[in-house]
C-alpha cells in the first residue's frame, strides 16, 4: 500500500479498463451505475487520490477541521443503547465550538474500517480520527499508527498499545467499587449481565469483577455476555434468576439492560430491592425514570466524548502528550439496591 | 451571495488582510490560531471555494457519495431521546450498502445551518442533504431550493412547501387513531405531553388532537409542551396529575417521556392502567422494557431514516419524483392502557 496508487491499480482491482476508471471518476457517461460503484469502491479501498495537485488544493478548502469516526457495528444496534449517541453528542459539543464537522461511517469489519481511515487521511478529508470499541490485539492500532494520522483511541492504554493517544475510563476500579458496595450491603452471590465479550473493556470488567469477588471472599461471580440490547439483557436476567444458585444482586454493563432487569424481576414476582438488587452502568437519564430508580455506576458519557474530542485537537495541534484517564465512574445509590432479604 | 466569493471578501468579513487569509487557508505560519479560526469561519460562512480548478478536482475524489445532515439542537439534547440515533442508524443502513458517508454537523441556529449546507454544496463536500425538524415557514426550504442541491425534507409536504422532495409520517392520522382508541375504551378527559411547539409536526399533532377530540365529543384536550426529555416529561405529567381536572389518559410525543410518566403515576399512588392510561410514541425497545409494557403509536424510526436516505439517492440520481409518505404509525396496545376506573 506504499507509493502512489494509480488509475491502473484501481482498474486492476475493479476488473475494468483504465479508461472506464477515468470516465467513472470524472462522472462522465459511458459506464453503468454498478460498474461505476465498483470502481469507486476500488478507488476508495486503495486510497486513490486524483493527483498531488488535487491533494494540495483539497488542503485549502474551508472546513478542513473534520474529524472521522468509523463504527464497526450493525446500524440497527447503534440505535439500541444510549451510549453511542451520548458519546457522539459529547464529541459534537467540542466540534461545534470550533465549527468543525464529524465524518461518520458505519462499516462491517475492521479491515474495511482501516481502509476507510486510510482513504480519508490520504485524501485529506479528515484532520484526525477517533477509534472506539477497542479489542485485545486490535489490528487498527498498528495500522493507524503507521499512517501517522492524529488519532485518539477511546479505550485503555493497555489496549491502545502506547502507539496512539488514549482516553479511557478505569473500568476495573469502577466494577471493584460496585462489588465492594454490594458486599458491604451483605451480598455474597453477585452476577453480572455483561457486554460484548470481544470488546477490551468488557474483558477488563470481567477480570476485575472476578478479582474483587475473590478478594472479598464472595462466591465466584457469573458474567453473562450480551450484545448490549435490552432484549438480550432481559434474556440474561431470566437465565440468572432461573438458575439453582440465584444471585441476590446483578450488575449490568449498561443502563437499558438494567431497565429490562427491573421488568424481568417483576415477571418472577421478585421485589426490587428487597429480593434482588440491581446496579446499572453509564447512568443516562433512564436510570432516574424507572420505579424504583436504578442505582448506577455513573459515567458522564457526554463528557467522555467531549474529552476525547479535545484530546484529538491537542494531538492535531501538537500540544504535548495529551492522553489520560477520564473520571472513573462513581457509584450513585438509588432505590434498586439494598441488603439482601433474610 | 451570488457570483464568485474572493479572498478579498473573506478578508473583509474576517477583518484581516488578504495576505493573512492566504496564509491561513494555506496552513502556513504567520497567523495566530484564533485569527486563523476566524478566517476559516468567514470563508465557510461565505461559501468560499479555492478556485474553479480545485472545485473540479474535488469532484474526482473518491468517496464523493457523501450525504450531509445538519442538526440545530443542543448537543446534550441529541443524546436524550432514542429518536435521532434510530433515525441516523436508518440513514446509515442505506449509506453502508453504498459505501457512502454521513457528514454530521451540529449548529446553533437556522442561519448557520443554511450557511453550512451552502458551503458543503459549493465545495462539493456532499452530493445531497437531509433536512429535519421542519418548522412552519421554515427559512431553510427556500434557501436550499435556490441552491439546487439534491435535498430531502423529513417532514410533511405542507411544511416542505412543494419545493423539496419530502418524506413524512401522517402524524394527524396517527394521533386521531390514538384518540379514537382511548374514546372507545371510555376515556373522556385525555391530555397530551407534547414536544417542542416550534416544530411543525408537533403543531400538526396538536391541531389533529383537538379536532379528533371535538369530533368525538370529548373534553377539550390539554397539550403540555416539553423539550422531549424524560425530565420534562415527568414535570409535565406531574402538572397534569396535580390539576383539578385530572386526565384519565395521557398521550406522549415520544417514548422516554412515557417511561417517565409510569414513574410519576407510581409517585402519585396511581395504578397504570387502572387509574391512568398511558400511550407512548415512536415505540423504541424502551416500551417493551417497562412494567407494565407501554401501549404505543408504533413508528419504525429506523425504517423512516432508511426511506429518507433511499429517497435522497433517488433525487441525486434523477430517478423520478420520489417523495411520499412513510408508513403511518400504528397503535400497539400493551399493558398501559385500559378502560378508566369507576
Amino acid at each position: 500500500m506504499s507509493g502512489r496508487v494509480t488509475i491502473r491499480d484501481v482498474a486492476a482491482l475493479a476488473g475494468v479498463s483504465a479508461g472506464a476508471v477515468s470516465l467513472a471518476l470524472n462522472d462522465r457517461p459511458g459506464v453503468s451505475v454498478p460498474t461505476r460503484e465498483r470502481i469507486r469502491a476500488a478507488a476508495e479501498e486503495l486510497g486513490w487520490v486524483p493527483s498531488q495537485a488535487a491533494r494540495s488544493l483539497a488542503r485549502l478548502a474551508p472546513g478542513s477541521d473534520t474529524v472521522g469516526l468509523v463504527i464497526t457495528r450493525p446500524a440497527r444496534q447503534l440505535g439500541l443503547e444510549p451510549f453511542y449517541m451520548e458519546f457522539i453528542s459529547g464529541i459534537q459539543s467540542v466540534l461545534e465550538e470550533r465549527s468543525a464537522t464529524l465524518l461518520l461511517r458505519l462499516v462491517r469489519d475492521r479491515e474495511q474500517e482501516i481502509a476507510v481511515h486510510r482513504t480519508w487521511w490520504r485524501t485529506r478529508r479528515v484532520s484526525g480520527a477517533v477509534l472506539t470499541d477497542l479489542t485485545e490485539a486490535d489490528p487498527r492500532i498498528p495500522a493507524l499508527a503507521a499512517l501517522g494520522m492524529p488519532t485518539v483511541a477511546a479505550g485503555h492504554p493497555g489496549l491502545a498499545g502506547g502507539e496512539l493517544a488514549a482516553v479511557w475510563t478505569d473500568d476495573a476500579a469502577a466494577i471493584a467499587e460496585a462489588v465492594r458496595y454490594l458486599a458491604l450491603l451483605g451480598h455474597r452471590r453477585i452476577a453480572r449481565v455483561g457486554g460484548d465479550p470481544h470488546l477490551g473493556h468488557t474483558a477488563i470488567r470481567t477480570r476485575a469483577l472476578a478479582a474483587a469477588a475473590e478478594q472479598l471472599g464472595l462466591e465466584p461471580p457469573r458474567s453473562v455476555p450480551t450484545d448490549f440490547s435490552g432484549q438480550a439483557g432481559a434474556r440474561a436476567t431470566r437465565m440468572l434468576l432461573a438458575s439453582a444458585h440465584r444471585p441476590t444482586a446483578i450488575v449490568y454493563d449498561n443502563d437499558i439492560m438494567a431497565v429490562a432487569g427491573i421488568s424481568v424481576a417483576a415477571e418472577f414476582g421478585l421485589h426490587v430491592p428487597a429480593d434482588l438488587s440491581l446496579i446499572a452502568w453509564d447512568d443516562s437519564q433512564l436510570c432516574r425514570l424507572t420505579h424504583p430508580a436504578l442505582s448506577a455506576m455513573s459515567h458522564d458519557v457526554h463528557g467522555y466524548g467531549a474529552l476525547v474530542a479535545r484530546t484529538l485537537f491537542d494531538v492535531i495541534e501538537h500540544r504535548g502528550t495529551p492522553a489520560g484517564p477520564a473520571p472513573t465512574p462513581v457509584l450513585v445509590p438509588r432505590g434498586s439496591s439494598a441488603p439482601p432479604a433474610r
